[in-house]
């Protein structure tokens, strides 16, 4: 078990823990629990913080059973981008969870803000921890799609790739179920086609 | 052979076939003739104007071997969107040939002009002449690639089915060459699956 040094948040890592535990089914939580595993094993291959994976791990989910109604009051009252909204949950829950990380645990490092924030879309421009935490939650131990196996082997060699194939999968799985995508999410693939590899 | 009546162009179809043939190779110049015959069957079908199909199909592609200095030269002089340059010919070649074909056979035909602009793109709201060279330059017999047996069957039950499993083709096909993809194409797609079945 980690125990944290404050240095990120104002709550332990059993405070945060019972928090987010209360805002989700225990199958979320569960997810929550493998991105935490997935992203720390990462930080630590990768050279990164693991008590940041730990944080930005388990709050990325943080938002996503929130009703609409109470995501719109927290897009508002931050001032984001309200076209989200169009796209539901889905878009939304990570940019407001991002909102909800700084007011109920202190949160100020952007780059924990920031793999919080865009851990569904992903960005053009992207840090190492907002890598781990994009990836991590594409191929923590309970995911089971077609390709998941592929995705882990190659996060395991080369994590600007795993990037690229995660965000090449979801492009083509939303395009196969007709579903709308979301304008920033090309932005960020046109981005890591052209020059991602070289982040 | 078709006769123009002179209600949608100042020029006779020799000669429109003439210039046309003059701007390209003999296998594009192929395929031109193969869109033409598609869209005259799919406007005689859906009933468009056969002439109006003509006319569009033999322009769409008339700028598509003109130089990226040419286009950008079109593109400055008649204030298209500039960021179109980013994405190449094939991005560039639709818009452009549209402003061509003002000026080299006096076509005004709002219609035919955005069945040229848009034939590569799709656009959130079709004409149906639009949708017809949208589909046929898709659909016309020299096309081999796998799917274009059920976009054909698609065209000859449901233009506007064809239109959507055309644009998630293309989309699909260029995620999966790592190629970027024009903006305005997402916001077309998303409009489709959407609402597109019922336009």
């Amino acid at each position: 078990m980690m125990t944290y040094t404050n240095q990120y948040t104002t709550v332990t890592r059993e405070a945060l823990l019972a928090h987010v535990q209360s805002k989700m089914s225990t199958k979320r939580f569960k997810h929550v629990l493998g991105v935490e595993k997935t992203a720390i094993a990462l930080a630590e291959k990768y050279g990164s913080s693991e008590e940041a994976a730990s944080i930005a791990a388990l709050i990325h989910d943080y938002a996503k059973e929130l009703p609409m109604s109470e995501m719109k009051s927290v897009i508002e009252t931050a001032g984001l981008n309200p076209e989200m909204l169009n796209f539901g949950s889905e878009i939304c829950h990570g940019p407001v969870a991002t909102e909800l990380a700084k007011k109920d645990f202190g949160i100020t490092s952007e780059d924990i803000l920031n793999a919080i924030r865009y851990h569904t879309v992903g960005a053009v421009q992207m840090s190492l921890l907002e890598k781990i935490i994009f990836v991590a939650d594409f191929i923590e131990p309970g995911r089971s799609f077609p390709g998941v196996d592929t995705a882990r082997a190659i996060a395991n060699q080369d994590l600007d790739e795993a990037v690229l194939f995660e965000m090449k999968h979801t492009l083509t799985y939303l395009i196969s179920i007709e579903a709308r995508i979301y304008p920033e999410t090309i932005l960020a693939y046109n981005a890591w086609v052209t020059k991602g590899k070289k982040n």
